[in-house]
Formats: C-alpha cells, structure tokens, sequence
C-alpha cells in the first residue's frame, strides 16, 4: 500500500506574524523561507497575522508591508509555493489581490468566518480567472455544526474553490470535534478538504492528526507553534508523527528541525506555550488573539479576564467584535457592584 | 450518571527540578506548595529529579536538601498530600526511606525500570508496614509489551503496592498505545492504575484522556508542563480539559490557573516546549534527560545529536547508560570515516 500523502500549509510567517504583534523583519522572512525552502516544505504562507491589506493602526500596523513582503518571499521561494491569507474584508480586488497575483503568490487562501461564505466568491472567481490556485477558509469553525460547515464549504466550492480549509481559530476542538466535521465534508465535497489547528487545550497534534485520518489532506502547522495565542500545531512535531503514521508529507525531519532551531534564533518570542488565559478562551471558544485587550478590560474595570473570555464565549464573539470585550467587562462589573448591595 | 473521578499527582516539584538541573530553590518550594494546596491538587510530589537519596554529583546535585525539601513541603501541604518518587538504586532504607516517613511523607512511589519490578519489593513493604501509601511506578514503559508491563505490575501488587503508575518517560506513545498498555492493566490488576506522561511527541494530555478513557484514575501532570525534556503533561490544561469531559479532580480550575502564573512567576524557565532533539529523543524512545550528554558527545565526535539519538533507541539505552552515549557517538564517526576512505 502506498502511503496516503499529505500537503502541508506553513503559515509560521503569517499566523507566527500574531505572536510578535506583527513585527517580523525583513530577516526574519528571508531567513526562515530559506529554511522552509531547504526542508521542502510545499507552502509558505507570509504576511500580516490577519493576512493581505490587514495592515492598519486598528488591526496593528505590520512593520514590513505587504509589497515587500511577497517580494522577499518571492525571490527566496522556488520548490516551496507561495501562500497568501486574504480576508474580503482586509483587501480589495483592484488594489491588493492584483498586485498580489502580479507578485507571484501562487496559492490564495480566501478566508471568512464560517458562516460568511458569501462574502468569498468573488475574491475566489478573482483568482481562478488569474489562473492561481484558490482555497476556501472557513475560520472560527468549531462555532457552526458539521452541516453548517458543508453548506458554506459548498458555496465556497461553486465560487471555484479548489480545496476548503477549516480553522480552529479558538483552539476549542477535541479530536472527536475534528473528525465529524471533517469526514462530513470529505463525503460532501469533491475537493481536498484540509484542517489548521491551535494548541490552547493542547490538542492541536491529535486533531490534526484525526483530521487527516477523517479523510483531510491538507494540514496547517507552523514552526515552533509560532502563531496567534497558545499557538498553532507544531510542525516539526507534525512532520515526526505523520512519518512515525505512515504519512508522506515531503518535508525532511532533520531539515525542518533545523528549521526550527533557525526559528528558535530568528523569533522573539520564540516557542509557543500554553498561558492560563490560551486555556479559557479554548474552552469558552473565543479566539486567543482576544488576550490584549481582555486583560486590559479586565484591568479598567477591575474584572476577571477569565470571567470576560467566558461572558464572550456566552455572546458567540468573534474577531472584529472587540467592542463586546467592553461590553462584557461592564456588565460583571456592575454584577459584582449588585451583589455588594 | 455521577462524574468519574481522577486522583491528580502532581510532580512539578520533582519532575521540574530536571529543567532546572535540580536547582529548585527553598522559595520555589514554598510558593508552589501553597499554590496547589489552594487550588486543591490531591497529591504534591517533591525532591530530586530522579527521587529521594539521588542528589550527588554524578546525577547532579540539588541545591537543597531531600530534608529540607521534605520539612517545606510538610509545613506548607495541609489537605494536599506530600508525595515522593522513590528509586530503590538511589535511596536506602535505613536511612533515605525511614527518615521521609517521619518528615511525614503521606504516598511513596517506588520506581523501576518497567522489565525490573522485583527491586521494589522491600522498600514497598517497608513503606506499608510503616502504614504509609505505596504505588509502583513502571518507568520507560513503552519499552515492554501490554502483557510484560502486567506481569511486572502483578510483581508490584503482590509486594503491596496499592496503585500501579506506567511512565511514558520518552514522551514515545501514541494515544492507541496507552489505551492497549493501560486497558490490559486496568483488567488484570486490583489496584487502581495510573498514566504519567510527557509532551516530546505533543501527545502528553490527549495521552492521559485515553489513559482515563481506557480505565485509569490516577494521572500525573505538573504547571506548565515543567519538567524534564519537552516537559510533562500540562495539569492546568489537562483540569480544563477533564472539566469539559466530565471528569472530576477536586481541583479549582481558576486557581490552578493561578499557580500557572505563580509558576511563570517563580520558575526559570518557565513553560516547557518541545525542542527539536526532544522530538527525536521522542521517536527514538529514549529518556530526553539524556539531551545535554548526547549534545556534548555530538560536539565532541563532530556528529549529528540526532543521530545518536537514533543510535540510542536502536540500542534499547535506559537511564543509567549514559556510557552508550560516547560508544554509538564514535561508532557514528567511525562510520563517517569510513565512507570517506
């Protein structure tokens, strides 16, 4: 039997760009594609933690820019393809997508929170018509049932995607979690369907791996877990078990560990860890990127953070809603004021 | 249906002490000792990395002593139990064992390789006959079969040992393992059984659910994961993640998220991760205590670390066989002299 093979999705230097608020270096990028590149892993993901034309004092302004970026990937990219994370609401067709396809990128990752399908299709007809390859996202997954997923995963692939990625942008997923919603779009879709885990319960390996064995063949990991709160599935510990699986993912275990320890000099922070606060937002399943500001909350109005990551949890909020994180603070502590009366 | 309950023994205190070379200090251990007895941690475990009567120059020294430690632990545990790793090579009855029962110590857990269990016999009696607790801790479990692991475990029970321990010392498992390996124990023994994990495969939490899934109800984990090599299984993210599947520890969840940040506070370092030779230390199955020798032998052979690491777990190495470092290092350079001729 030949072994099942496995595309693996690197966006260490896109999801990693979360843990350092978006700072990475120009050297930061050369040095790591090259290690990527030398390793053979198939794609590289770059850019701003929430991906093309993100870049903005609300969002946090990156340091390098989005041109520059897809140029230093470019020219230090040859094997390894080229990634891209775009959000419709981030970036514009004329402005960004265009420059994007003229820059190279070859694979463009069209992404929207997982019952916001619609807002996708035509970023993706953009792309395909470009004659780049263009993969449906659907974040924040553990939020919609399996079937929820299929319908959006399916409006995604009649906008002509060519793969559908679920993300577990909250780290909430348990491996039973990841096998049902993934084997039901392996049987509902004729596209590859793929799976991007976070560590906050710990979980991210496991699931990856439940994914691949529900039918995924696409699977998200980063150097380190370098990415976005408690960080993402570890992609060397990946590469060391799938080949211990019988996985064929291409990439060289002794070259991707080398990988990370040029990641463990080039980064700061450098290994991802699970902290406290990763752990609630996991499980009130809110998205970790949250921390900041929640703890800044919690601080102003004299709160538990642990409290407002549940309260958030309870008001289904997702990214963009920073203002319920206020909302929410307010209340407990007006709860705690009526309790003293 | 009543909630299963897991017995938690938390080993930061001995386990941690191999990340810091067994330099705990007197502070460490009273700030953590108060941190798990409010959080409600059922079974604190302290001393030397490698257990009681084990500081000396050879294994590495502590910088306090097994008394001191014990005194520390005692004034500062009241409803959490004070707990000891015991290795009958490294500790004496007469003097190491009988006087850390009268420093108090509550549960003894006598420790052997998982193919020697005989070595354990009198120091087990000894342990019952003073009327304290005693497990049997099988170490380096992975190295033998479901059914050698039972036949040693039994050897155990009949010596008295009141629960039986399998250590994943490698961090080498795979959730199926565990579930085979503990699942033949659970249904051959009397005793309860228990699952010690490590994280160098990043399988250590989702081994201790299927440890409990397959009938165990003893699981060790320490804060953040300190301990040695890539660290063992996260006890804070494995209560949240026992409080999401029903399971009861009796511990708070908010204020083992408390001492996670005393510890952060308190360690150094402070969050355990999975390096690359712990990976390979990992696949390899040997004990990734071995990292710092096998890193100098590399050096000093001018091979790869890796490599020996290999070389190691092909050779069945155990702790105590630091000498096979240097042989399979010039045993690798004599290859590579050898191809260039």
């Amino acid at each position: 039997m030949s072994k099942k093979s496995i595309l693996i999705s690197d966006p260490t230097l896109r999801d990693g760009n979360h843990a350092v608020r978006h700072q990475l270096t120009r050297e930061n990028f050369v040095a790591y594609c090259k290690a990527a590149e030398a390793a053979g892993v198939p794609i590289v993901e770059v850019g701003h933690g929430n991906g093309l034309g993100a870049s903005s004092l609300l969002v946090g302004e990156c340091s390098v820019s989005d041109a520059e970026i897809l140029a230093l990937a470019r020219a230090n990219l040859q094997k390894s393809r080229l990634g891209l994370h775009v959000i419709p609401g981030f970036c514009t067709i004329k402005q960004d997508l265009s420059r994007a396809v003229e820059a190279g990128v070859d694979v463009f990752r069209i992404a929207a929170h997982c019952t916001e399908a619609d807002i996708t299709d035509r970023h993706i007809g953009y792309i395909r018509k470009a004659g780049r390859e263009a993969f449906g996202v659907l974040m924040m997954s553990h939020m919609a049932s399996a079937a929820v997923l299929l319908e959006e995963a399916k409006k995604m692939e009649s906008y002509g995607a060519e793969a559908i990625i679920i993300m577990d942008s909250a780290g909430a997923y348990f491996p039973d979690d990841v096998t049902e919603r993934i084997s039901t779009l392996v049987d509902g879709l004729a596209i590859p369907v793929g799976f991007h885990g976070h560590n906050n319960l710990g979980m991210a390996v496991i699931n990856s791996v439940a994914a691949v064995n529900a039918g995924a063949s696409i699977i998200d990991a980063t150097i380190r877990g370098f990415g976005a709160g408690a960080g993402n599935t570890q992609l060397e510990v990946l590469v060391a078990v799938f080949e211990r699986l019988g996985f064929e993912t291409g990439i060289d275990l002794y070259k991707i560990l080398d990988a990370a320890d040029i990641a463990e000099r080039e980064f700061n922070p450098v290994a991802a860890n699970i902290s406290p606060l990763s752990i609630v937002s996991g499980l009130a399943g809110v998205f970790s990127g949250f921390a900041k500001p929640v703890a800044k909350a919690a601080q102003d109005y004299q709160v538990d953070a642990r409290d407002i990551f549940f309260g958030l949890g309870k008001r289904n909020a997702v990214a963009g809603q920073e203002s319920l994180i206020i909302e929410v603070a307010r209340d407990l502590a007006q709860q705690r004021l009526a309790q003293k009366v």
